[in-house]
Formats: structure tokens, sequence, C-alpha cells
């Protein structure tokens, strides 16, 4: 691949240097969805045998994004995932040694039936195509973006964020040393070799070689993306994620789940952001779980109802019911019953991830029904939504789409199904 | 629902008046996704009936429409289409009666296993929410598309085209009557009602109110819409059917499908547009095919090795190799061998539906994975590719899309599934 890094403000090259890379990756894709297992397999162990076998090299070319990063002020989070070491380029190998273990989606056929007209139909799993993934400066994402596109039969197009052009670069080699070892089509895998900003928006629009949009990042460069793409997006927007402790709640388990889902990690998309309590169980358990968020140094923001019963709450304002705050802040509200809480939920939540605390059949299974989120819950911490945690075995993100895929994607969101018709010399009369 | 015919070219009151429709359809969505099944059987049947009941009132309001169409020179065909009848009348009914007889998905709970976490994960299927769908002047169309967007539990706003205004309005009243006896909102299906095509740009934008587009209709219209949608589009583009005769085919197999193929019905997606024939066979099969398709007034347009195999055929271009053409005319070539008939399909065809004839094991399995199409079909007529055909109940469209639904759609593309999480006081450790 051309590197352009010196030409990154002529447009019309940077048109034809992606138009470059969609035509390689569409012709590299029809190689891809025929590729048998064992050879996507290979792949993909061949890629972790070069990362491991070529880490003093990752490292320097790494060393040198960082040392540019702190160059150019970037904060620390995000020079932490920047930052590879010895430990995370095992994680690497080893999480595309367990992508090789995964059983093969592709080709599977399904729901195979004769019909009155003779003719057997059935659906086959396949690839989507040409998958675009635009993600942030973390050169982990790099290497697990490719194994998950290559096991699924996909090519793939990889734009990771400027500060890692470096370490994406070397990573890219190793997963092109791989993809030969196996002999398969190096343009499976093309890494964008440009820190251009125009590059992205060549990628959202090019609707004759890329199939599906891919974006992981912060809620600003998704909504860039969403608006701007002319190609179909599966995206992870943000998680504004509740539990409710229901009035019928075991109280041992209320506790339990709601400090887990607050306390276990702030900054995920899966975490609680706002507790809803029933009124007539609000005194009981709100004085002994708040004392564990206050000394956890979680600020609490709760209506006025919580606020009587909790010393040390602020107020919460209609701003904080729609904040994922991914931060050790939570906002709190009593609410009279299921009804006012399945409420809130339809009018502050991001359909994102919502769990209920209940010994109440009837209740638990309203709330399942009528929570319209990715994922709903009953008696179980909202940390769990999460692809390895649902036995997807892998994970490229979680989707609060309605379309395609929804909650977190695995391998068979990157795949679609065919029909197939199987005859022997049927017509239609 | 007010009446805007008058002020079609108010914009801002265009704008006002599809947001209030989104608003109303959103809020029905809602209860639409917790009716029970007996409830959404309940209003098909009653819909059903008042069509039936109403007979005369709805063949007179479609006399003005006709009478209207005729006065603007809408073509045969077209005012066909647009012409209510007794019998049309009749199987509108009868449909929504098969509808309620049909199971309904929604709510049905699958995979549901234990992980070792001790939660159990599985998925539920719901509806998609509000389904806005734009189609031409059919009026059968309106009460099909309200049928299944109830039956799935989703909320429809529904646009036809503008010849058919009164026809459209009378059936709604219909369906608002089925849907008052059932004790559901009325707007869970609204027809909008103003001809300006403001409506649809407002449509096919708002967000916030619509989940899904499905436009219906010719090429153009979809284009458009497309490409002015805001919203994800489950779309059928067209269909350059191809029928690939190998020279392992059983002959009479081969001429009774490629027969089918094209003259079973000739303006239909799924009729064969381009029949590719093995070289080695080509002089067995094509002169007796070709003599059936001449007998029945079928223009040939050949490449030169089929034109000096059968007299009368005219010169194909490279226009007729990507033409949906939707009539008598059928496009002919003769290839070397599988691969030159893959790689036809991939260069010229439109993903649609794609069948071979043979009686070889190896090539009928090649051509089923390498075919990249919606449907690919062995030994089978390309008119099989239908929803009813493929026992889906009804159907909506076919989608040549690779994202949600691809091929005939039904009940199930108007759906989602949402992950579940049944827990017992599970926390992430």
């Amino acid at each position: 691949m051309r590197p352009l890094q010196n030409t990154a403000h002529d447009m019309s090259n940077i048109k034809a240097y992606m138009q470059e890379i969609g035509i390689a990756a569409r012709a590299a894709s029809r190689l891809m969805a025929q590729a048998d297992t064992a050879t996507k397999n290979r792949a993909l162990i061949a890629i972790a045998d070069a990362i491991l076998d070529n880490r003093a090299s990752l490292l320097a070319e790494n060393a040198k994004d960082v040392a540019s990063a702190k160059v150019h002020g970037l904060d620390a989070a995000s020079i932490d995932r920047l930052t590879l070491t010895e430990r995370t380029l095992r994680e690497i190998a080893e999480g595309l040694r367990q992508l090789a273990a995964l059983p093969d989606l592709i080709g599977a056929i399904s729901d195979l039936s004769y019909r009155p007209s003779g003719i057997q139909v059935g659906k086959m799993r396949v690839p989507l195509g040409v998958i675009g993934i635009i993600y942030e400066s973390r050169p982990d994402v790099t290497a697990d973006a490719a194994g998950l596109c290559l096991k699924s039969g996909n090519a793939a197009i990889l734009r990771g964020g400027s500060e890692a052009i470096h370490s994406n670069q070397a990573i890219a080699a190793c997963v092109h040393a791989g993809l030969r070892a196996a002999g398969l089509p190096e343009s499976a895998v093309q890494v964008v070799n440009t820190t251009d900003r125009a590059a992205v928006g060549e990628l959202i629009t090019m609707k004759d070689y890329v199939d599906v949009i891919v974006p992981r990042g912060g809620k600003g460069l998704i909504e860039r993306i969403t608006s701007e793409a002319r190609i179909p997006v599966i995206k992870h927007l943000h998680g504004v994620c509740h539990v409710y402790i229901d009035d019928a709640a075991d109280l041992d388990k209320a506790i339990r789940i709601a400090d887990n889902a607050k306390t276990h990690r702030y900054g995920v998309c899966n975490a609680m952001e706002t507790l809803l309590v029933n009124a007539n169980i609000a005194a009981r358990v709100l004085p002994p779980l708040c004392q564990i968020y206050l000394d956890k140094g979680v600020e609490l923001r709760g209506d006025e109802a919580a606020r009587q019963l909790v010393a040390g709450m602020n107020t919460a304002t209609i701003d904080d019911w729609h904040t994922e705050y991914l931060a050790p802040i939570l906002s709190v509200r009593v609410v009279a019953d299921l009804d006012a809480a399945i409420a809130h939920i339809a009018t502050y939540g991001s359909q994102h991830t919502d769990s209920i605390v209940t010994e109440n059949y009837s209740r638990a299974m309203r709330f399942l029904r009528e929570v319209d989120s990715s994922s709903v819950m009953v008696n179980a911490s909202t940390r769990f939504a999460d692809g390895f945690e649902y036995g997807l075995g892998a994970e490229i993100g979680i989707s609060t789409d309605k379309i395609h895929a929804r909650g977190p994607v695995g391998l068979e969101g990157l795949t679609s199904q065919k029909y197939i018709v199987l005859g022997n010399g049927q017509i239609r009369v």
C-alpha cells in the first residue's frame, strides 16, 4: 500500500487512494467468502505467531506513537489505551488463537425443508462482504477487528486513530504475513495508511465497495459517522442503563446487583447510570445501599423522595436522567410502581441494558416483554451485557440499533443469510 | 387525521402534520408491542369484516380515483393496479384472515441457555417499532401492509401513490374500525392523507419516530428514497436473474426450467433476464429451447456463439447483460465453464436470484456457495423466489440488501431480537 502521509491534504489523491483500497477489498471479499475453515484458522494462528515474533519492532513502532502523543499533550487515559506492552501483545495473540478455535459459521445451512411444490428451501450463512471499521487510537483493536473479519469470511478496511498510525501499520504487516502464510490475499485486511480525515469521509460513502460500517469510539464520532454514512452502520451510541428495584425484590440481591452494576467499573457502557427504587421499599433499601456508594466515593444525585432518605445526596435535574456519566456518579429516583419505572426507562433510557430486581413473577415477565432495550435482565447486574459473558466467543461491539444486530455483536453479526433452493427440475405452475 | 390536501404546498404545515403522525405512531408502537396474540388476530378479522361490509363505499371511492386517473392519462397497467373489484376486496379480506391464522412471532424466546456465571442468556423476538411504507397507487397494498405490520406488533405509517388517495382513505377507515373493535389504538396504522411529495421527504428522515422504511415500487422511486433516507431502508432494487445450464445438466430439466423462468410471467422481478449456457452443451440445448421462446414471441439477444446456433437472434450488447427487461426479451450468452458463469453473474447480476441446472454434485455445491445472491437455486425455476413459495406465509417484499433481511421478507423481517438475561442475584466478578 502506498504511504500517503506526505500528501495528506491532496483530497483528490485521498479519494483515488480509498477507491483503490475499496476495489482491492471487494475482490478479496470474494476469495474470503470461499476460503475454507482450515485456511482461515491457519491465517489466524500465523498472525498470532507473527505478532509474538515481531514483539521488539511492534513495541519500537508503538513507542514512536506514544512519544508523539505525549508531545501533542494527549490525556493519560488515551495514552494508556495507545500503549502496547509485552503483556498486551501476548493477549492479542491469545485472542487470535481463541478465534481460530471457534466454530466457523460460514456455509452453515439451516431450516432446510420441503415445500408443497417439491423444492427444498433453506438458508445458508454468508459473510457480509467488506466491513469498514473506524476506531480510536487503540492498536489492539486493529488485531482484534482483523481477526473477527477474517474468521467471518469478510474483507476488512480498518481506519484507526491517527495517533496510532505507526503501531497500526506494524500490526498490519503481521496480519499480512499471516494471510500470506495461509495463501489468502493480503488485501483481505487493509489498514488505511493516512491520517487525513478525508479518508473516513470516503470510506463511509463508498457504497460499491463497502457493505457495512462499524464505528467504535465516543458518541461524537459515532453521531458524525451515522449522519454522513451512505452505507449501513452497526453502532452503539451510548448506554444510559437502569436497575429497577421492585418492592418484591430480595433485599440482599437488590443491594448486591445495584452495587455491582454501578461500581464494578465506571467507564463502561453497561454500567448503571440511574437507579430506580419502588417507593414501598425505598426506606429499607436506599440507606444501606447509598452508604456503600458513598463509601466508594460515588456522587449521588437524587429526586426529592430519595434525598429525604439519604444524607449527602445532591439534587438530580432532568439532565441527569438523560446522562451517561461513565464516572462515579449515580442518579437515583423513587418511583410509584413498575409502570412508572418502565415509563422512566422509555423516556430517558438509551435502549442499551436495563435490569429489574424482583421475586414477583408477573412483574419480571412484564419487564422482560415491555422494556425495549437491546438487553433486558431480571435479577442480574447490567455489567453482564457483553459478548464474552453471553457466550458469543468474541465481540466487535454492542449495537443499540434494532435493524440487523442488537446487543453484543459477535461473529454472527458480521454475517447474513441467503436463501438456497434445492430442486429436481421444478417449475412454477 | 386532518385532511391536508388543500394546503398541499405549505411545506411547514406538511412537516408539522408528519411530525404529529410520527409522535402518534411512536406512542401506538409501544401499545402494539404489548398487544397479545388474540387481540391482534381479532383486529385482523374485524378489518376483513369491515372491508367486506363496506364494499359499496370502497368501490365508490375507488371509482373516483380511477376516473381521475383516466382524465390524467395514466397508462392501462397502472389503472389496472389501481382498480378495486368485488373480487379484489374478497382477496384482501381473505389475506387478512390468513394473517390472523399465522403464528405470532412476537415474544418468542430462543436459545436460552446457562452461562458459567450462572445467568441464563437467550433472545426474545420483538417488533421493530414504527414501519414507514412507501408504495405506488395500489390500494390492495394498503390493506396488506397494514395487516403485516399489525400482526408483527408494529405501528405503520403508510404512504401510497397519490392517484389512490380516495381508495386508501376508505381502506384506512376500515382498518381503524377493526383496530377500534379490538381495543387497539387507531394510530397503530396511519395512512398519510396528502398527495404532497414533501410528506415522503419528512417520513424518510423522521429518525425519532420511524425505525425502518420499506419502499415498494419502481427502481427510480427506490433509488431516490435510499439516497435521501436517514433511516434504515429494507429494499429491493431490481432483479437481473440468471439461469446457468451446465454441461452436466439434464436436458429436459434445463429446457423446462429455462422456459418457465422466462415465460411464466414477464413483468416480475424473479423472471430470468439472462440465460447462460455451457459451450459444450449449447448446440444441443439452444436450438430447441430458443424455438420455444421464439414461438412464444420472446425476442432473443445473444452473443456471437449463441447467434451461430440460433436463427433470428439479435446481437446482445454489454448493456443487455445489465438490463432487467421485465418484458418478453431474453439475453443469451455461451460461457466456457462454471467459473465464467459465476464471474458473469458477479459482474452483471443484481444479487437477486440465480439458478444452476446440473446433475454434477461439486458444481452444484460451488454454485450454491459462491454465487452471492439473495436466493441461489439448483435445478429449480427462479420464479420460486417468493415469500409464499418459501413458506413465509406472507411477504412485504424481496430484499436485495445484505443487512437485516435478505430475499423474500415476511413477518420475521419486520421484527428484531433483544437479549434477555434471567438471573438469581448474579453479579460480575
